[in-house]
């Protein structure tokens, strides 16, 4: 499993807009084969903090998911409402 | 539920002492009533850069947790093994 955490900060006036926006995304990639977990997340801290926390099946799952329609049409409109773009990280998790 | 991404930059001589240092609190953190999940994750990038990513049932169970042995006795010997400390970040997810 390979665990996503990718935040973005938002243009305060497009912060509604952008969530409106990213729900086509959420429910399209839940939707997806190799998804485990899909969220949008917004920080307790500032509200213009964004955070999609996603966990995908394997690298060939997220491979897939980066050439679904809903996230090459998607991801650019979501971009263009944002202030700044923050690193994207990817995990493996630590199994004990 | 509230999530948290804690990220850590650890030093390259110490991340395998870091995970081993890590687990007892991974596991009783998870044995907590008010745990969702928890997890230490490594970056596929840079195996130096760590993050615990976790979910609370709410802020009173993150003050619990904040404030229980296995806290407050291994989190400073993690952060003594850290080059630098990164933004832990405290989110709620946008429900659809």
């Amino acid at each position: 499993m390979i665990k996503i955490v990718a935040k973005m900060l938002v243009r305060a006036d497009m912060v509604e807009q952008f969530k409106a926006t990213a729900r086509e995304l959420v429910e399209k990639s839940r939707a997806e084969e190799g998804n485990i977990f899909y969220s949008l997340n917004v920080s307790t801290k500032d509200p213009r903090l964004l955070a999609f926390i996603e966990c995908w099946k394997d690298q060939a799952a997220i491979e897939t998911h980066n050439a679904t329609e809903h996230f090459t049409s998607i991801l650019p409109k979501l971009g263009a409402m944002c202030e700044e773009g923050l690193p994207v990280d990817l995990f493996t998790e630590v199994e004990y």
